[in-house]
Order: structure tokens, then sequence, then C-alpha cells
């Protein structure tokens, strides 16, 4: 009954539709071209990852920062804590381009295209909206809208960031469902009303990370994947 | 040379993507069933639009204000000077939301199917958000991204929206071209030092209309409709 009433979905894109550290990783190997072969690239993008999250933290309410800008400073503290130096500035700007270029995981086309059929889907993503446009137009995401952090000028999970969302699709919190692989997302849409599916993506740290994939009953739903979540609302 | 340059293309809505005579004249007989024989559906929808802009144009400046609202009550006023008093609340209603169901222009989802393939493709109107994704949804538009008036506070002309969507496509005015058949709005962005494509919409308001279509040099480009524009651009 309750799926009658949803008419939209919203998407975390960083970790939730892309994997970032394949992607990231992909990236460093070919721009460092072997020439740092012991160094651990999974774990340097999730110390990478890491600093992001700190930083956002660091800016939160401080009005808008660009992400790409929080990327590229982050970048040169992992680098350095990795006793990298020989990656020329240009090389890491390249590397952080990478971040716009991520790829989507295997279900996520398919799976949203099922779920387009039914639902109005759109992002909800704390990358900056040009990051969103090039990794959806380059991956061919078939979102119906683009929404980001950027235009609220504040992160999530600042509760002003969802309330956008749900102006801009002209519905009200019950009507529209969050999708996250972060429990922390998914959790600050609830508390304002909205739907929630968590979905488990346990290589978003890689192989060796420690994805938190913990199904739990506060979620309306928890799928394995897009698929799965396209199965479990009939589409 | 210079279209090499330019990656995104920005696209009016209401008028230059879709048809909302026909859309709203249509909806308007369906909801009146045959009640008002006599009324001129073609002039009053011209009249309503241009109260919509009359209202646009006094809200100027003093914060955001709905496109759903402010067509909710320009239509009391073009119905009540046509002595149209037989319309509930609920057909009012009802009739309000046509314009979030505009038909496109036959040329449009081919022609922009094929800009697509080289273009970053975006809308820039002054409908409300939920209108655009709700137009656009339904007609099968494949917009990359939907930026609206809303997200800025100000409606077109205001420099500060074009700069908006500058900013959320991480581009320079230059490599932007706004598309319109509203020389207003095409004279606007190239103040801003985007470029321009002006597309001829004869029938806009009508056969009985006063569309100006006049090609002028002071575009980069004028075409007569989407595929006409795909051609010029190479696609």
């Amino acid at each position: 009954m309750m799926t009658h009433v949803v008419k939209a979905l919203l998407f975390d894109v960083q970790g939730t539709a892309t994997d970032f550290l394949s992607t990231v990783c992909g990236e460093a190997q070919r721009i460092s071209a072997g020439r740092y072969p012991d160094v651990d690239w999974p774990e340097l993008v999730r110390h990478w990852r890491a600093g992001y999250f700190d930083a956002l933290e660091a800016a939160g309410g401080d009005g808008w920062v660009s992400v790409h800008s929080v990327y590229r400073a982050a970048l040169d503290t992992v680098l350095h804590e990795a006793g990298i130096t020989g990656l020329s500035a240009a090389e890491r700007a390249e590397l952080t381009l990478a971040w716009q270029r991520l790829t989507p995981w295997p279900d996520v086309v398919p799976g949203l295209t099922r779920l387009k059929t039914k639902y109005t889907l759109a992002t909800l993503s704390n990358a900056d909206v040009s990051a969103v446009v090039n990794i959806s137009k380059r991956a061919g995401l078939p979102w119906d809208a683009i929404f980001a952090a950027e235009m609220a000028g504040v992160f999530k999970p600042d509760p002003v960031i969802y309330r956008m969302a749900a102006t801009y699709l002209g519905l009200d919190p019950p009507e529209i469902m969050m999708v996250a692989s972060h429990k922390y997302d998914i959790r600050a849409a609830a508390g304002l009303g909205f739907r929630t599916a968590f979905v488990a993506r346990p290589l978003e740290f890689g192989v060796d990370g420690a994805a938190d994939v913990e199904y739990s009953e506060e979620f309306d739903f928890s799928a394995s994947d897009f698929l799965d979540l396209a199965d479990q609302l009939g589409c």
C-alpha cells in the first residue's frame, strides 16, 4: 500500500550509485603510471574520501564550498602522508577530476531504467552540480532531475537540502523516498518524514574496506542493489 | 570553429520547447465541456499568458513567487474579464495544472535527441522546477539537467539566473548557448557573454497570434526548429 503513495525517489550518488573506489584507483594508477608500485591505492583513496568528509563537516553552516576544491585540497594532504611527492600540479588536477567521472555499479542503469517507469527519479548529492551532471551524462544515468547540495548551499545531512528537494518536486516528504547506502543520509531524511530505502554496497570501500551493509528495520526498504529495489517496488 | 567551443545548450521551455497554446486550449475545452461555445479560447489563453508576464514583472526582485500560484491567480482575472463565472474552484485548479502538462513541438524530442550526442542539454525556465520536471517526464524530453528560476529566486531575464546556470554547469558563458524563441531571453544571455540561438515559433500564440519570428544577425544562430538547429550545429 505504502508504495502507491511514493511518487519520487531521491538517490545519493557517490557510493550509492557509483563505485568511486574503483574509478579513482584506476585513474590514480593510470596517471602515476607505475611510478609508485608500493602504494596501497585503495587505502589512499579511502583516506582521500575521509579527508573530504572531514572538510565537509568542518565547513558545516559556513557557506558553500565547492566539493571539487575540497577534493583537490584533501589530495595534497593524503599524498603528503603517503610520501608521494612526484605528482605534478597538473597530474593532481587531473586525478581530482576522477570524481567527476565515477562509474556506476553494474545494476544502476538497468535498475534506474525500471524504476523510472513508475517514479520520478532525482539525485540528491553532496557533489557539485557539474560533477553530478558530468557523471550522469557519461554513464547514461536516466535521472528526471539533478538536485545537489550546491543548490541548497549546505551539505547533507542538513535538513535544508532534503526540504529543498521536496519543494522542487512539489511533493510532501511521505511522497518521496531517499535511497542511499549511507545510514546517516537516510536517517536524516526519515527524521523529516521521507520514506527510506537502504541499499547495501559491500564494495564501496573496496574488498578491504568496512562498508556498513547491515539491514535494519528502521528503514522502509532494504535492498542488495537497484534491481532488487525495483523488484521490491514492483517495477 | 565557434561551435567547437560550446559545450552546453540551455533551453527555454514555455513557448520554445512546448506548445502551451494548444495544450492549455485543449484542457480548457475538455474541462469546460461545451458550456461556453462562444468563448475564443486561444484569445483567453493569450490573455492568461500576458497576465502571467505582468505578474512576473511586478514580482521582480521581490523574492520568489510560485509560477503555479501566479497562473492560478491570473486565471481568475481572465475568466472574470471573459464573463465566465461557471468554472468551479476545482475546475480552475485542474485547468491551471495544464501548464504542467505542456506538449512539446513535434521537432523537440528528435531534435534534442540529436543535440544531446554532442552537448550537455539543460532547461533554463521561469516555470517552477516541479512543472518543468512534470512536463519533461511526461513528454520524454531528454535533458541532462533541469535548471529553473525557482533555483535562483529570480526570473529571467535577471542576470542572476543565467550566471547560476553557468556555475551549475561548471562552464564559462562563451561555452554555453541559450536557445529561445523569445528575444528578451537570449538578449539577456548575450549581454553576459553567452552564445545565442533564436528558434522561430510562428504558432506560439496560435494562428491569430503575433509571434516575433524575424531572424536577426545579432544572434549566433537562427533556426526554424530544433532539427534545423541540430543540422546547423552538425549533430
